[in-house]
């Protein structure tokens, strides 16, 4: 008897009540990251045909003969090279199977138009999926909370071992800080590590460079750790050496937007008025010119997800959804601060799943 | 004075060539590795537009403002969060303008489209950008070598340090490994690293676990370095502690294999040829069975890109283009061995950029 994991079919399940609505009959999915949400397949090429009925095929080629089978043991895969066209093949005559246009090339689209029978017709659907991946189940927190932990605790190690400090290379603070991750068990970044000290913590999209931590330096360090396919994503700003009073200033104006934000974040509360929340802060303080960027977004098998936290933002906030908080001032020449943490929507106060200090630390 | 950097400009004139041949009048790329190899921008969010006539439009958004003005000096940058939009605004009545079906998703089409004059149309050119970066200029071949460098540099470093051996896990090794190359210069990982050791050795798509190196097995180390944009690809088999009978016979066979495919990288070869060169030597063996991918791959601004040496390769190998050779023998429940370098394919022999070790060698 197999057993298979339920929140693969319960997945599938609303992804068929959205479909009914529309009057589309099977939705077919090529891109790995909703393969692996809607199935649990992990591998790089595989198609995936879900059912109104609630019925699936799925498909890959030959290297992964094995893996299919025991990931996703509650459909049966077929093994050939082109997925797309093995679970298009014998759709019933006249039925509308819908494709997400986000995640589908031109090119794609093309080759999969050609493996449908002429009867069928391919349906964009935008956003159902999207929508489906805002709320998180059981087994998706826990993943979230573990990645999460894995980058608090490298951060806490970092600075215990003293190699958060002056003489230092930015580069050198962001290979060890991954060196970190890797030995807790992260299997990769979920993004290029951020290590941007003095001029350029002013710069928000900033890498990390060869540039030596110096006295009087902010520094903010932005990265993440992917852990089962999950992301993590925080930020905290240190200062090198005694602070400057404009360095005081501003990471003292961050913080308090920072932790006005996280207050805002519970359910029923607009996606808009949790940036204001922010940002009002900001603005109030004179600085609102130099918050550059939106307030969060939801995280999970992509580290850039719904919902929005900005002044376009749209819907409110729900239970068991994901969102950072990450205000910012970026004062171009003089320095910048962001601090970010990623919470869990809860019913009550929300769960702050990245609990590092927040007062200004000085190293 | 403005110096544009000429290689940017030689790269649109050999696009312009290839348009006029399709009557195309221009060429719009939203795909940032293709925008960098164009212009030189590596900003996130652009759009290029490139003209017969070879002048170029080029736009971003406001986080780039100062970023796009010093990487592209020679294209004046429209700065507007639809990029798209405002490359296609001004195109001339009646101009065909090419987009690369292989990048450009379903919805961002419709929304190219939308941003195009009525009198504009737009049309799928395929390949056609893939081809020209066939060929590698001198700039690409000199990153190329620097991230290949890095890579052979931290594999040298690891044995040296005596990193590499029995009681180690798989993830520990590879966690090593990537923090040797972040302090070398890399930017991140081309791919995740693969160290597969024991049984884990015959999965060819293997990532890397909590499995302990242990006396007799083999290890597989397959990784890159990303340096300035471009990748790096190497594999190297090892033997921990000293090597079953069966063990050395694949190693033997699968490095002699691997020579003949290097030595068969020259110029005017016609790829199912290099393929052949390493898959004739397995399958004389009678491993033949158990090499289950193809020999090897271009590498530029891409991990994978063109030429593709396999049994349905097209096309014969040019000077200054890339190849890697992989060849493997895979044994489900044995082990299995991957040997691969990168070439650069020259006049004579090819370069191989990725020179380290490859005789038996036990640790």
């Amino acid at each position: 008897m197999v057993f298979a994991d339920s929140r693969f079919l319960t997945r599938r399940r609303k992804l068929s009540a959205k479909l009914a609505a529309q009057r589309i009959d099977s939705f077919v999915i090529t891109d790995p990251t909703n393969v692996r949400y809607f199935s649990g397949f992990t591998g790089s090429n595989s198609a995936l045909l879900m059912n109104k009925d609630l019925s699936a095929s799925i498909a890959t080629d030959g290297r992964y003969t094995t893996q299919i089978a025991e990931e996703v043991p509650d459909i049966e895969a077929m093994i050939q090279r082109d997925a797309g066209a093995a679970v298009l093949a014998e759709v019933p005559e006249g039925w509308r199977v819908g494709f997400d246009p986000t995640r589908t090339t031109v090119d794609e689209l093309e080759s999969l138009d050609k493996a449908t029978p002429d009867s069928v017709t391919l349906v964009p659907v935008k956003g159902v999926i999207e929508q489906i991946r805002l709320t998180k189940d059981n087994f998706e927190l826990r993943r979230l909370e573990e990645a999460a932990d894995i980058a608090v605790t490298a951060l806490r190690e970092l600075i215990d071992a003293g190699q958060l400090r002056a003489g230092r290379t930015e580069k050198q603070v962001a290979a060890d800080l991954e060196y970190r991750m890797r030995l807790l068990g992260s299997e990769r970044v979920s993004f290029d590590t951020i290590v941007a000290s003095g001029p350029n913590s002013a710069l928000p999209h900033y890498a990390a460079g060869d540039r030596e931590l110096t006295d009087g330096d902010l520094v903010t360090i932005d990265f993440g750790a992917h852990y089962l396919g999950f992301n993590s994503d925080m930020t905290r700003t240190f200062c090198i050496g005694e602070p400057t009073e404009f360095n005081r200033e501003i990471y003292e104006i961050v913080l308090e937007a920072q932790k006005a934000g996280v207050a805002a974040a519970t359910p029923g509360r607009a996606l808009v008025d949790v940036d204001k929340a922010c940002r009002e802060i900001i603005d109030k303080a004179g600085y609102g010119e130099y918050f550059v960027h939106s307030t969060g977004h939801g995280i999970g098998l992509d580290v850039h997800e719904g919902p929005a936290a900005s002044t376009r933002g749209k819907g409110v906030l729900e239970e068991n959804m994901t969102l950072t908080i990450e205000p910012g001032i970026y004062v171009p020449g003089k320095g910048g601060v962001r601090i970010e943490d990623t919470l869990i929507i809860t019913s009550g106060a929300p769960k702050v799943i990245t609990p590092a200090p927040k007062e200004l630390t000085v190293l």
